[in-house]
């Protein structure tokens, strides 16, 4: 069970229903896991008459990401799927890690640990589907977006208000400029 | 009338509201149908300047065809249009057997009878709109997305909470998994 | 004050709170004047790198002026815009008379009376924003896409529930079948 | 604090919620600035595969600006991104003055005031995130869109009631027209 249900709008925090453990991991992370398709945009696949991928993220979140980074929180994606769409804006947000096309998404993670360290656990996740809750066992914190299927919300320790490629990602970006911020 | 209206969200399923003979049908389907304006899509047309059709399907959707493929249900799709984005899509599905262009859908499955045998009528239909009733009466389970017109809707043993093109079809795999685990 | 607000849900109709000469002066149209942006799309201008627009109908607007053309009414089309992606989709749904970049709508209207006689003024139009409020003035039946602007909303004689793009054509195509019906 | 949410719903105007002072403040600007992304555009940044950017805009906006520019307000766009398709929309829509990929935007409306004078002071801006906060310090009316950031919303003189890309900018514009009419 979620330990917090949020509803942020973002930048109202309510540290009250949110046990001050939870936002001390948050608050610790060193690295921000992604999921693409239903976290970074919002779960459509779009195709053009040539088979080429269209993909809508959100300004907001490229926003959030900016800030976090800025703090010294690593970014790290790993999608099951890929496309030149995705690449084009996972360069301009200047993402630290990126994986495509794996499912086998805590294998993947093990790849990353090889090369970045163990710091990579030291992390928290933000999913939406199945293949998230492979990686939730193995970072600290798991996050899933609003529409996450009930496997992932339930596995979650929070569960964003926003849908992903709606702003969910901007919304996890706030909670950790808040947790980082309270004395 | 429709027996059974889902509120599954994804994962959760009320089985107490639900009849044990259509939970049986729909266990026992071998093959699934599925319309695509409307129910792979949310209904929307989308143009190019050169005319092209640009298609949009849902990532959860995908998920739900693979989990059943796995299962062994078969999958066709019968669609009144047709476009090249579409069978990017459908191809990356691994879909069993795709008829386009074809508004008679009685005779469409007809013909996919004669090469695919019998067990095609064995089989439930995801429909939206008018053309999908042919085929309502003959397979076993009629299913109707949430934003299907309202004779669809009253044709339909289940009628889903999700709308076409985001996430009707990953609803129903997620029911007919259900389906089959009950004892 | 619009004589009627609708809540049909694409199928089922609520004739009891129908005026019925409004329903006699909807059974007699012989033509459909549609706008384009904001009623058979749904206000979005979509651009591409190369200034290109990119537009988005509904698959269900499309199956309702198919049933109307069937029954002998025939389609106009009157936009203050252009693009070749509109001229394709009028194409494919065979509207009889199409007028583009014309936003002195009433004198667009004039000159298609003379082409095609004075039955274009024993017509209903469904419009959405300030430039439709011209043709109000010499139709016999005026409709509003449900997200009209207020000025147009208060002008018609009928208020649908679904926006432009989001089947609000086919909800008024339903219900013109709806009044041709009924003894 | 905003001191007024609207509910106008394009057209209809609660004055008596209103106070007279903004009234007049609104009445009197010269020029209206205007962020892109979550203000003209819903904030969805929408990539092809080949990288470019494909933009959404609402034809409502196109109306109001077009409204208010016949009324001698001068439009200026500050934003913190660029792309083509952007360019070919404000081409289109006649804008008096473009600034693109800048977030430093207190210092661009100074370069902009450099060249057209102390008039852009006496102005409007919509903003709906951080970088826009910047800018609300130099102008005489902050408007937020309605899924504007907490912060952007309560330094806001105005808290519209339609998102960013679906009608924000009309609703403004009809706001100004009603505050120039009033006696």
């Amino acid at each position: 069970m979620p330990i917090i249900h949020l509803s942020l709008n973002f930048g109202w925090r309510d540290f009250n229903k949110m046990d001050s453990k939870l936002r001390n991991r948050i608050a610790e992370i060193e690295w921000l896991f992604l999921d693409v398709d239903g976290v970074l945009t919002n779960g459509m696949l779009i195709y053009s008459q040539a088979g080429e991928e269209i993909k809508i993220f959100s300004v907001y979140d490229g926003h959030g990401i900016k800030m976090i980074k800025d703090k010294g929180v690593k970014i790290g994606v790993v999608s099951g799927r890929g496309s030149s769409a995705l690449e084009f804006r996972l360069n301009e947000l200047e993402i630290d890690c990126i994986v495509m096309n794996r499912n086998d998404k805590a294998r993947a993670l093990e790849e990353i640990a090889k090369e970045f360290g163990d710091s990579v656990y030291n992390s928290a996740h933000i999913g939406d589907d199945l293949p998230d809750l492979e990686i939730f066992d193995h970072v600290n914190v798991n996050v899933a977006v609003n529409n996450a299927v009930a496997e992932v919300r339930e596995a979650a320790d929070v569960c964003l208000t926003k849908n992903g490629g709606e702003g969910a990602v901007r919304e996890f970006c706030d909670l950790y400029l808040a947790c980082t911020k309270t004395p």
